[in-house]
């Protein structure tokens, strides 16, 4: 007896599924390709798939490949409607724990009401970028039915699922540089998502000088694949503009003369791990070890855009400023501005008190704050510090942040206080420099509002 | 503004948490102690949690360590009752649903449903060396609460998580041999569970001669630990003996005289991951990596034992034997019986068709066998090939299967068929010549019962 | 006692060799510094080498790295002058031999001969970094001073150490792809020497598709640096021409259907070894592991450039053609000839017998080709084996090899065969159809000086 | 053209070089193998060489490890006699140089004077695994032949390219601890050849605790064979005796505590490379890089052995003691004497001062201590610091030492000056407690004979 041709699954088993499951040929239209999806699916949750469950997975995410767009968004509502829970078994389970509520209970009531989608996602999982492949589906979803109300749950399993198997133990820290592979590279130059990376030369840069560092997150299943990354200028005092920072002529500073560590870009890098967040760890990450290995860094700030200023200062309702100055904001549509030296000054004696207002007082329906930047970093427990004039002269942060850049300051001890003042009290914890260009009446508001601010 | 000192959180949380938290002294009794850990526990799920999550998540565990046993099952009893769901939440969920049953309302009903502590274990893993210590956690349950039914729950969910993390597309398989790391081979002696491994020249020769072969899935959290590792020698032909394959003298096959690859040995090396399976996967990957390294490999079978065979010799109710048989029986009990060559042939011929009934047609209340190892591989579709007279004349294999060993039998082309024969109509698919030991009634009730198998 | 501060040589040494040698500052003109470093030569050859060695060879190396070329051509004969042999110890030697000549005495000899600078490389070698430092040195040497008959003996001992140091038996060969580091992969695009690559995306097409491979030897002591590299791409057939070859728009080739290794570029990356060769066992090992990993590889082969063919065509003493063919043969200044078809195919059928004979007849004055890829290849044993008329429409192709490429076939059974012709009667081993394009007259000539060849 | 079966050369050609050299079959006698050997040796330095020369050479290496003892003496005779330079062109450099002697022409001298077995020696090693052949060749005949003076000049070419190549520059500094393979480790059980380690449980306790370190110097060519290791404890206060410092129930010191690292065995591996010494630049490296890992050691320092102390004692000419000393020697005889306390309080204050004399005063022909471990330390710029009686109660440290220790400190400042006071003046720089010991008139003399040791 020979067994040999034994476990040939992974280039074989096209061949044997289509034989066992009568499929003809692969022209299928997009219904027909999907719905031989979904019975692969079946046939994987059921015992066949314990059996020879790597090959059935594998020919799964093979398939899925090879689906239009039509065909995926089938086969998700195929998942979302098909692959619930046992209706029959979670209804004996709620009513049996509504008449006795209790842990124990509950568990079966949980275990009982996952969908059985989940279980098919760990199964698929199982075969050789599984991962990948899961990840790419949910970056799918997101792009292909963004507000499909009827999906939802998928997103809400698939989050689910992703967010545990993301679980920052499972994250490795790597330093990106010039000795890195170049397939990790080309990810960063794709992915930088704040000041662009122009080519390989922008790039070296970036990550190759002995004052800068580029460190990102990797998960073991996914190996050349970044899940976010931050890069880093040391300094010696905390910077006030980008362009000098990325100029291509600057000096490097000598290692031994950095005191500060300047997150000046944190970029996410996967579509599909959207909402799951890891910047916040990443950045605490490369300060301990930054600090670690040079023990002479006393600063870890950022150099951030306001992305939503802009936006904020032409179309914001709660913008209220005298006619003269409106059409002096007007000016900003004109991407010459700063060239105009005395017109740019009187500009930022408007702007800066709005910025002000923007940051410390201007809130969205749920009372955070409207720009998106200022609520990671201040979410994170760091503080306002400092409102750059002019900061940034390129064209995206002329026409996103009206040309400022903002400093948060990362300081160990009140860490936890301004996590828990913004998260539990929505207060934004800034500088007394930063509370100071609010105009007059303003601050004084500001000050009732939030006494206990003055830090 | 100096922000050194900054996040040297893994080593200085101790002190500052203490002072936080206003605990005086480390020399708490251990219910103290345990309470210590639950406040800690709740401040990881807050907002502090949030703001230095892998801080209080180190201490939770340094904390876990130094509790004694008393300690740890307080702690245990703590998780079970007061990190279940949000009772009034679930209520809601329940109702809501079986007002309008729907997947939609299942997702509210399903995370509802999560007990807390899946949360908190899921921030604990966030710590250094966090999925190690929920693994020892887990082992430290099995063996402090083995029959606990309020805590039941808590076990669920500790295996629900670690089994959606120890997730075959997560393991890497990697080849233990003679160049492995010092820590990862005395794990091997030391989990070596069929055929001991007595001492470092033991271990070299079963994983450095060219015809012996070692491979183990290990997990990215757990690089030193091996999960599962399985024995491999390479033959020509199917063995029927343990002694000669592990002999100190014997001579190695050329490698390309080889055609039959012997899985001898497989164990579970993690107390903690008990009743999640990786074996299955293992002999599958194994026996797959192998055929592409060496194409003439023609046969993929084990070498097992029968574990609980002799105790059913000795008390199975329905080992039907004449008398005489019976007294033959009892000679089992003197471990030299091997030695008399004439008794030896005359208890064969009373064993092998007992042994025959104890696999084919002996079954467990539920229909399985009673042999955990025949229930293991028959699971995974192998087919019973052989039983050798004698394959193992060591004490424990005198002790346990009666010197019996099988053989396995692991055949692509049969793998799912007999998987599903097995798992669906509990049916042990048999080679004939095993089914031939079948004393002539017993084989005629065993061949009506099961006309299917005859292949 | 306290011994802290010890071993801090490779950053103190400067101050302490500095007073230790009453050196007074750093800004010495070239001469004193030259001198300076000559100083240290002589410590680190005397007993303070032995106690502190590596920190003099740092120190050393640093100093030499800041001379300029003036400065570094000082020491440089400084070397040859004040670093040669015993002169007395020599001389009694070499009279004491030939009293008595005898292997041991020629042994005294060899070892009283050798330049006291070999061993103040050998010692320069022990600095974190010298194996580098040496092979920059000998390539400041190349390019400062090329024909200074007084330095050739220095050039003989440093080509005499790398020689021995960069023994194919410690090179390493490493599959260079795009997992490689950037700092490799920019070399490659830096020293490609045979078809240049013009940035990253043009590096990609070359070594990222299945289809193309590149692989290169490096040395331990020099991590980054490739010392020889070669593009291979796998083929159907034979290629003929290498813009097809290098298209951006070209449609890969399935591992399974290649059956032709093509070797199109060979380069050396490091001046500093000039004169070593690795080329040939690079090819000879890529052969070798490509077929190891292809079974269906059945061809070997270059496309080679033929760089030294126009230059010939225009001056060469024994380009005896008419006078009407003379004028075609000026055409090939105009690079754009080969656009006029008709044109083009006159000049084919003078350049092609022309070709003929500047690979097969014509000769240097030591009786090898003219052609430097010629010789390389013929030396390594292959066989020339095709002539391919506009295989490179290229400028430098057109400027270099009046647009031909070869193709230059490594045969197993013949390669010693065609090394030892080559080596010993300067015989050049080409197929029929390379032979059949000389002239009749010139082929018949052929045919009597190298009656062997008809293989 | 098919040039499948290309490039086969390490499995085929054995059958290829049969057939072309006409050999008949391998059982050939010695004298016919060794001449087989030598006749590929020839063919290796020829052309054929140059083509075909990796498998050429690894057929010269089996072949190699196939010939018995005699087989290989003959060759190495067949090395001595038949591979010298070529004496006719040496003879006329040798005339040449006498008639004009420069250093231009030496270096023609130097090179004609090579042995033709230099040249043997690099092509040999362009073979995988030629490397560590060629060690084993020296070991080979260092054993076979160690006074063979015709022998001589072959050792000597050898010696010369081992250490060429056994630069500290290519040497890798690795950390050999728990996570080591066990290929590796079991070398360091093997040739640990100061404190025998006896198992993989005392393997473990020198290099898994941690307050324990080991290092060794590797060589790429020879990636799991260390060339030499040393072994560290690290420690409070430099310690007096070996026993507590390898003691299995110690506690190990905290890594914050340790203020002194205790190199307490140095060992070198390699027969082959006898008379090239590492361990010097190893002492020096582990010390730099302890310092900088751990910044507060302050104290490196040995604990070493005087194997020559007790043979000494025994026979010394210059032992000079009264009669009644003279018994209590041989009272040494017995290893049980340090039971004895009060008798072993006599032989101390016999013992101690000679001991002093033995490695101040005691001279070999050539002026250096006696003792080779002295010689070792005080020639690296070591001070003789410490005698500790007692230090070493083992049957070994009885026997060869007299149950003495002795440690040498390794003091940066004084390093340099340290050396050349003994490789220059052969004086042994010791600290004022062991000059001490010397008895009142010897020490005058030993004050008079070396007035600037009073350091």
């Amino acid at each position: 007896m020979n067994s040999a041709g034994f476990f040939d699954v992974l280039t074989s088993f096209t061949d044997r599924s289509r034989q066992l499951l009568g499929r003809r040929d692969l022209a299928l239209d997009q219904a027909e390709a999907a719905a031989g999806v979904v019975q692969l699916c079946e046939a994987l949750l059921s015992g066949r798939g314990e059996a020879s469950g790597m090959a059935i997975a594998s020919e799964v995410l093979n398939r899925y490949l090879r689906l239009d767009e039509t065909g995926r968004l089938m086969l998700f509502e195929a998942f979302a409607e098909k692959f619930g829970p046992d209706r029959e078994k979670l209804s004996d389970a709620a009513k049996a724990w509504l008449d006795a509520p209790s842990d124990a209970d509950a568990s079966d009531l949980h275990y009982f009401s996952e969908a059985r989608r989940q279980e098919l996602f760990r199964r698929l999982n199982r075969a050789p970028g599984g991962t990948h492949a899961l990840v790419r589906m949910r970056a799918d979803l997101l792009e292909l039915a963004p507000n499909r109300r009827d999906l939802a749950p998928l997103d809400r399993d698939l989050v689910h699922l992703l967010t545990s198997w993301f679980n920052r133990g499972f994250l490795v820290l790597r330093r990106i540089d010039w000795s890195s592979p170049a397939i990790v590279l080309e990810k960063i130059i794709h992915y930088e998502a704040v000041h662009e990376i122009r080519d390989w030369d922008d790039l070296r840069r970036r990550i190759d000088p002995m004052d800068r560092r580029c460190y990102g997150f990797f998960h073991p299943a996914l190996s050349d694949e970044p899940l976010v990354f931050v890069e880093v200028a040391l300094t010696q005092a905390m910077p006030d503009a980008i362009g000098p920072l990325l100029a291509e002529d600057r000096a490097p500073v000598a290692l031994e003369q950095a005191r500060t560590a300047v997150f000046y870009s944190i970029s996410n890098c996967q579509r599909g791990l959207a909402g799951i967040s890891f910047g916040n760890f990443l950045i605490k990450q490369v300060a301990e070890d930054l600090r670690r290995e040079l023990p002479k860094l006393e600063t870890f700030v950022t150099l951030s855009p306001a992305p939503g200023l802009a936006r904020w200062l032409r179309r914001g309702e709660d913008v209220s400023v005298p006619e003269e100055s409106r059409a002096l904001l007007d000016s900003l549509d004109d991407e010459f501005w700063p060239q105009d030296a005395p017109a740019a000054e009187r500009l930022r004696r408007v702007i800066e008190p709005l910025a002000a207002q923007y940051f410390l007082k201007a809130k969205r329906a749920d009372g955070k704050p409207i720009d998106s930047v200022a609520r990671f970093h201040l979410r994170n427990g760091a503080r306002l510090e400092r409102i750059n004039w002019l900061g940034d002269r390129s064209i995206k942060g002329l026409r996103e942040s009206a040309g400022l850049m903002v400093n948060y300051l990362y300081y160990l001890d009140e860490i936890e206080k301004n996590h828990e003042a913004f998260a539990n009290h929505g207060e934004v914890v800034a500088s007394p420099a930063v509370k100071k260009l609010l105009k007059p009446e303003t601050r004084s508001r500001f000050a009732r509002a939030a006494p206990a601010s003055s830090g």
